[in-house]
Parts: C-alpha cells; structure tokens; sequence
C-alpha cells in the first residue's frame, strides 16, 4: 500500500516510558514495561525508562526527564499525572517524538472544566507540533510484529485481525478471548478519549493496511459523525468490519460520558450509520467474538436459514432447536429419502430422524455410524448448513470423579480428529457446518482445538445458542451488505 | 402433610433393576445400578438385578426374572426392550411392585402406529392393577433421602427443590449445574412421555409435600390442560415454581414430539397458563438456574427496576450498563449528597461516582476503600438493589502464566470473605445486594465460594447480563403474582 500518515507511528524503534514505577507489583510496570519486555521489544529496538527516582528499572538505564535520553525517541507512554502532562509535550517536542500515548487520565472524562480545558491545549500543543496522540486515558499499543504491547501476557505471534477500542479493559476482552480461539493480530490500538487519533483516523488506515484482513472495533464516542461515516463505509466495504457500540442505552451514554468523555450519540442513528456503511454491529462482547468467527471461517458462505441439527439428546435436541428458532433460522423437516437413509444407521428407540437429528441412543458403533450419518445430514437436500457436536471429556465420564490427564490428552486428540473430518466433509461437499462443542465448561475448551477449527476454516462455538446469534448476526449482516461488492 | 398416593412410591424399600447389564462400561449400568451404589441405596434397601445371562452383578445375587427375586420389590426399573415389556408387567403384577419406572423407550415417540399401541396397552395393564408408572423414556427417580439416583454423581445429601422434567439430559442439566452452586434436592422425577405419572400429578404432589420448598420444571408437552392447570395453580400459589418448557417454536414442538411423544401446544396459550397461575415461565436453561438462585437468596426481597452498579473498569462498566438497561431495568444517576460522599473515598482520575461507581483506579488501599464505597452504594437514596463485583483469582494475575495452587487458595479465601461482607452488609441494611462473578471462567468458580453465597442469602451470577435477566425474571414473575398471597 501506499504509506500512510500512521505507518512510521506504528513501527516505533525507540520507546521512552515516562513515569513508569519501579515496583514490580504495580500495574503500570506490569502492563507496559514488562509487557514490552514479555514480547520481545528490546530485542530490536530501545527502551528508555524515565524516571528521576531511579538510576535503573529492570535492567535498563532510568533517566530523570525525556530529555536527558541519549538517543531519538519515536514513541512515548505518558504514566504521568495529568497535571505534567503540558511539560511532558514540551519535552516531547523538543525530542522531536513522533506519538505520545496517555495512560494518563483525569482529563474531560471526569467531567471538571479544567481538566477539560487541560485535556484540550495538551492534545493542541503536540498536534501543532505534529506529534500524534493517542488517548488520553487508555491503553495505547499492542503491535506484535515490532514487540510493542500493552499487557504481558498477549501473543508474540502477529496475525490479520486490527482492533480498535475506547477502552483498554475491552481491548483486552477482545484480544484474549479470541487469541484462545486462534485469532491474532496485526495492530490493537486502544485509544481512549481519541482526542486526536480517533475511530475515523483508525478505521481509514485498516481499510487500506495490507496486513489486516478484519477490522474489530469498540467504539463509545462519535465526535464527528460525518467523517466517522466516512471511514466505516470505506473500510466495511473491503473488510469485515464488526462494531461494539457502548453507551446504545441512557444511561450506558452517560456511563460513557464518564468513561472516556464520550457523547454516545442516538443509538438508532447509531445502527442506521452501520447498516448503511455495510458494517455489523453487535450488542455484546460475546456477539463480537462469535461473528468473529463466523466471518472467518467456512461459515461466511452460508446464504440461507435453513439449517439442521445433528444433535444428541432428546431434550437437549428440543430447546436448542427452540433457540435456534429464536434467532429466526429454520430447521426444515428432512424428505422422506433422506429420513430413510438416516434410519439405516440411527436406532428407532430413543432416537429421531426427522431434523433435528437425535442420535444419542447408538450402541457400541457409534463412531462408524455418526460418518455416515453427519454425511447424510450435512448434504440433505434444502439446507444451507449444519450444526454438529464436538464432544468433551466431561459427559460420559463415569469411571472417575476427576478425569486424569490422559483422559483429557485422548478426549482433546479426539475432539481435535472430529474437528479435522468435519472440516474435510465440509471442504468436499461445500456445505459449510458449524461445530458446537459439548461437555467442555464454557472457556476452557483446549486451545489446540479452537486453533484447529479456525486454522480449518470450521466455525466452532461454545453453545448451540451462540452459535444460532452468531449465525442470525452473519446473515443480517450479509443482507445489509446487499449491493456491496463482496468481501469475503 | 396428609399422606400423597404418590408418598409411598418415593419411599421404596426394595428395587429390581430388569435388564440390567453386567458390563459396566455400559451407560444403563452406570446410571442406573451405580447409580444406587453410589448414593448408597444398599446401606438401607435391598438391589435386585434381574439378568437371565449372570448370578451375580456388582455383588448382588441376579436372578432369571423377575418373579425369582425372593422377597417383596417395590419398584422396578425397566431396562428391557419395548417388545418385552408386556411380559415385565404382567410379572410386576404377580409381584405386587408398586410402581415401574420405564428406562425403555421405542414407544409412542417413535411416529410408529404399532408402538404407540404397544405403549397405550403395557400402561393401561399396569394401572388396572395399581401400578405406578414412571415414563416409558426416561431416567426415573433421583430421591436423595432414600439414596435413589439415575447418576453415580449427584449430591448424596438431600435438599429442598423439587425437580420434574419430561427430558432426562434436561433433569441432569438442572440438577448437576444447581448443586454446584449450592441446592440439594429432595425429589427429581424425569418422566419422559409421561403415559401415567406426569406434570399435573407431580406438581400437585410437590405444592403439598413439606420437603420441598422450591419447584423446577422441565415440560414438553400439555396432554391435559385443564389439569395442568389447576396442579401449576395449586403448586405456584404456595411455592416458587419456574417452569422451561421445550417445543415452544414450531420445530421445537416437532422435535418433542419425536422425543417425549409430546404435543407441544402454542406457545401463547402456555404463557399464559404460567402467567394466570403465578409460576414463571424460562425460556432457556441457564435462566431457570439463574432464577432459582435469585428466588432463593434475598434477591427475592427485590420490589423496583433502580440498581447501583459498583464495577470497576470503565468499559465494562459502559458495557454492563447497556446489559442491565437492555433487561429493562434503571441506573438512576445519584443525588450529589451520594456523590460527593464516594467522592471522599474514590480518586478523580480513571474513575466515576455517578453510577455506575467505576472504582478501579484505586492505588494500593482499595480493600479499606471499598468497604466505605460499598456501604454508600448499597445505602444510596431511590436505589432497590446493588450489582457488586466478586473478584477471582484471573484479573490481577501479572506474576505468573498459571496461579499456584496457593494463588487460588488465597483468591478463593479471599472471595469467600468478600461475599461473607456483601451479605453482612446486605443483612445490617435490608438492600438486597446481587453478587456477580469476575475473573472467573464461567462455570469455574469454586464451589465452596458459590455454596457460601447461597448458604448467606447472597444472589451470585457469572456475569452482569445473567444477573439483569434473572433480575428481569423475578420482577416479571413478582408482578405476575400481584393479588396471590406472598411466598417468599
């Protein structure tokens, strides 16, 4: 591409942490030094501590003011308090840094008219010396391709997925949860009040980034709705672009208001802006996650409503076909023919064949049999796609309280083999199938699997529930997109 | 209470298990025969397995049929085929058992004219001789008091809930997820297609029956509305009694058809059959969890939609403040006297005192801190109940990538005093108080964290939105019950 404003920012090769303490234990340290140094960073680049307390911080020179480090600083994490953040500029300038991040806060969000008014000739005075700023109040970097992050325990691994977030906290709800499912990063840019880089700024620059594929986003504020317009058509036009809209409620807005300065805006005009934009907007982070997913799989294929359920469990089998119902997909009954081939390998007692498939009462071939029948089920005439079931540890566990840990290594090379068939069945008939793991508590299914299932293109989900909303999201989000080129 | 007909059935002294098989690995054995073994129905009662191929199963004498056992059987559990059930009952006749409880299925809800007969013929001789009969298709009886199960691993203890479901996965689904978080039971009946014994007799039972004061319901299908009816209206009118029904979509109602043999029934006329007799209608599996818990804790005590939000993190805050506006209830903004009072104990920068209070910038006295913040918070003006945080073991977890076993130790004690002080606090003042779960993997907490909340009175969920809902629940379900006498 060709080199945008914010590339040279995003590929820092000197970091001065101002303010950083020398405890340990604080969270600062933790957050930024220590996350720096967990992914690497000072393999290829340096880092300066500033502190006028200490003459080393783990191991690396401390200097009392940005001014006295030795050499060209590109990036600057602010851990000062707001009330030096106006010398901190000064200096900045004078070093001629590129960007400032302020973890600092205590700016307009706390709703006092100096503080607003501090907030405002800070953010004035680097802009008018062409330092960008991220913040302040947030979190700033996490860009794994040069080491930089803002917590230690991210992956070092970089990946397609840009995210940008009002909050550090949910940052971290996106970052971590869906690097367990495989996901990883190309930029994770956590930004605050946006005083100066903003939603628009952010989304403009995905939208043209080579190394990002999919764009997330949790968003509070729309300072300038126009341009923010702007910057989400042109980039939901050419990625997958999902949207976490905090403050959509009052009181949640006045929470916003708070949080980051943020005038939340109407939340219909909201949801119209994105509809129209052709980006997805979801209602919780779990929806996030799970569209997530779905747009990253085989399950971005899926065209129709019309699904089945190869299940387990009468009971089991009835409300997930109610919640699948509830998301307004169909389970349409399947053709005498197929019932027919179905009942050629699926007992009559304890069993159904109709859609939703109820196959728990097998016998000893179940393995053998469960081929033939997923077979069956995924390519029955009328159905645009399949839930099937990736089985834990936990349900038939009878033999011991607590399984060992070879019990768990065979269930998890098990569950990760019904991954990989399920992926190839998908890949050789074009049907695409949704997994929805059982038996696993919710968040502690292995890692190797979820990987597995994204690295095969196999949308897998924690509960037919979720995976029912993430469906019905996907398919809205298709029918909004109506006349956009596509994209995936 | 006056002696139920159905009293003795939940008392059997001697039970033949027929059919059982030797092979432990079998699921049937499993439930069923170590079942028995596991809660310790032997310490009391006699076992009979019945299997012509073995002498001995588990220890115990087997014998041929049923007519061979020695002494007088009370109860029976049917693991044979369809096609040999006549014959069982005609022995079950002979033998004078009071009651069968029918493990096999292959019957009426198959779809199949001839098995439907079948089904209708072997029930109609059982009750022209008095028999009682459970299913056909189900799990039968968990009577923890007489050490009966149909699962080696629940709770060997009894309780006060009384659990009916026409699904014997959705008996489980109820029982093991609820025990972890504290109930014990006093009596769970899965009655599958419920030939004989079905909702209306065991709801009719459980209003009238001084061991339990809480009622579950898994149902499928509505055979006798009228009669229905009236049990719902007898058992609601005096106990708690939340009902989640299966088929309530056109599908759903397909697929309990081919489960229980269940005509489902239209939804609307359902809802407002729980509606008219004051029970309470779920429409997924985790909101009956949840709204047992919260009628079962001084959340009950709940009148009005005005909740405080004490958080901590300023995204999730915005976040969980759309969740909790979402379920309809308020976050009135406090007066200033309320805000200027947690002013003195929360530092201005990264937080908020307006509610929701977001206190996570607290520097290194946040345990003495909170204690005043939360006082305030519970005790503010035109408030009816607090959302307060209890914290896991995740969240601050810098030093290392796995907590220590002495890490969780010291987290779990630490979350058991928390909840100890919220229902202290909630106790001294009479503001019910709803304690939610963070830093936790859903599902993951400590049991003897969540036994502890529940033992206390304190109302616990995995997250706000699981909170908002129950709490929506129980509002909803309160002003159903407007005009019936209190119950809680």
């Amino acid at each position: 591409m060709a080199e945008h404003p914010l590339d040279p920012i995003f590929h820092p090769r000197a970091i001065a942490l101002v303010g950083v303490p020398r405890d340990q234990r604080s969270r600062s340290y933790q957050f930024f030094l220590r996350g720096l140094l967990d992914l690497g960073y000072p393999e290829h680049h340096a880092i300066y501590p500033v502190n006028p307390n200490a003459t080393a911080i783990a191991g690396f020179t401390a200097y009392p003011t940005l001014l006295d480090t030795p050499d060209p600083v590109d990036h600057v994490i602010s851990l000062v308090p707001a009330v030096h953040t106006p010398e901190l500029v000064e200096q900045a300038i004078t070093k001629g840094v590129r960007s400032i991040h302020f973890y600092t806060s205590g700016f307009e969000e706390t709703g006092d008219a100096d503080r607003a008014a501090l907030e405002q000739q800070v953010i004035a005075r680097a802009r008018s010396a062409g330092i960008r700023v991220f913040g302040p109040n947030c979190m700033g970097l996490y860009l794994p391709g040069e080491g930089v992050s803002f917590s230690p325990n991210f992956p070092r691994e970089s990946g397609d997925a840009f995210v940008l977030s009002q909050s550090g906290g949910n940052a971290m709800e996106i970052v971590a949860p869906l690097a367990r499912r495989g996901f990883r990063y190309s930029k994770v840019i956590s930004f605050g009040n946006g005083r100066d880089v903003g939603a628009a700024d952010l989304l403009e620059y995905a939208a043209v980034d080579d190394e990002s594929r999919i764009v997330l986003a949790y968003l509070e504020g729309v300072p300038d709705g126009p341009a923010l317009f702007r910057a989400l058509k042109a980039c939901a036009a050419v990625k997958p672009t999902i949207i976490l809209k905090g403050g959509m409620s009052a009181a949640g807005a006045r929470a916003a208001q708070s949080h980051t300065a943020s005038l939340a805006g109407a939340a219909e005009l909201f949801a119209a802006l994105c509809r129209q934009s052709g980006a997805a907007l979801v209602d919780t982070m779990e929806e996030l996650h799970d569209l997530a997913i779905a747009v990253s799989t085989a399950a971005r294929e899926i065209r129709g409503h019309r699904a089945v359920l190869l299940g387990g469990g009468g009971g089991f089998s009835v409300l997930s076909t109610d919640a699948i119902a509830r998301c307004g997909l169909d389970l349409p009954e399947f053709d005498a023919a197929t019932q027919d081939a179905l009942r050629a390998h699926v007992p009559v007692a304890g069993n159904s064949v109709r859609n939703p498939i109820d196959a728990g009462f097998m016998g000893d071939d179940l393995e053998a049999a469960m081929s033939e029948i997923t077979r069956i089920a995924v390519t029955a005439p009328g159905a645009d796609f399949t839930f099937a079931m990736i089985s834990g540890p936990v349900r038939d566990d009878f033999a011991t309280d607590q399984p060992t840990a070879d019990d768990l290594r065979r269930s998890e090379e098990r569950a990760i083999a019904q991954v990989r068939r399920l992926a190839a069945l998908q890949q050789e008939t074009g049907r695409p199938i949704i997994g929805v793991l059982r038996g696993y508590t919710p968040g502690t299914a292995p890692v190797a699997l979820l990987e597995a299932a994204l690295h095969h293109g196999l949308a897998t989900f924690e509960s037919i529930p979720r995976a029912a909303r993430a469906l019905q999201l996907l398919l809205a989000w298709r029918a909004s997109r109506e006349g956009l080129p596509p994209i995936v």
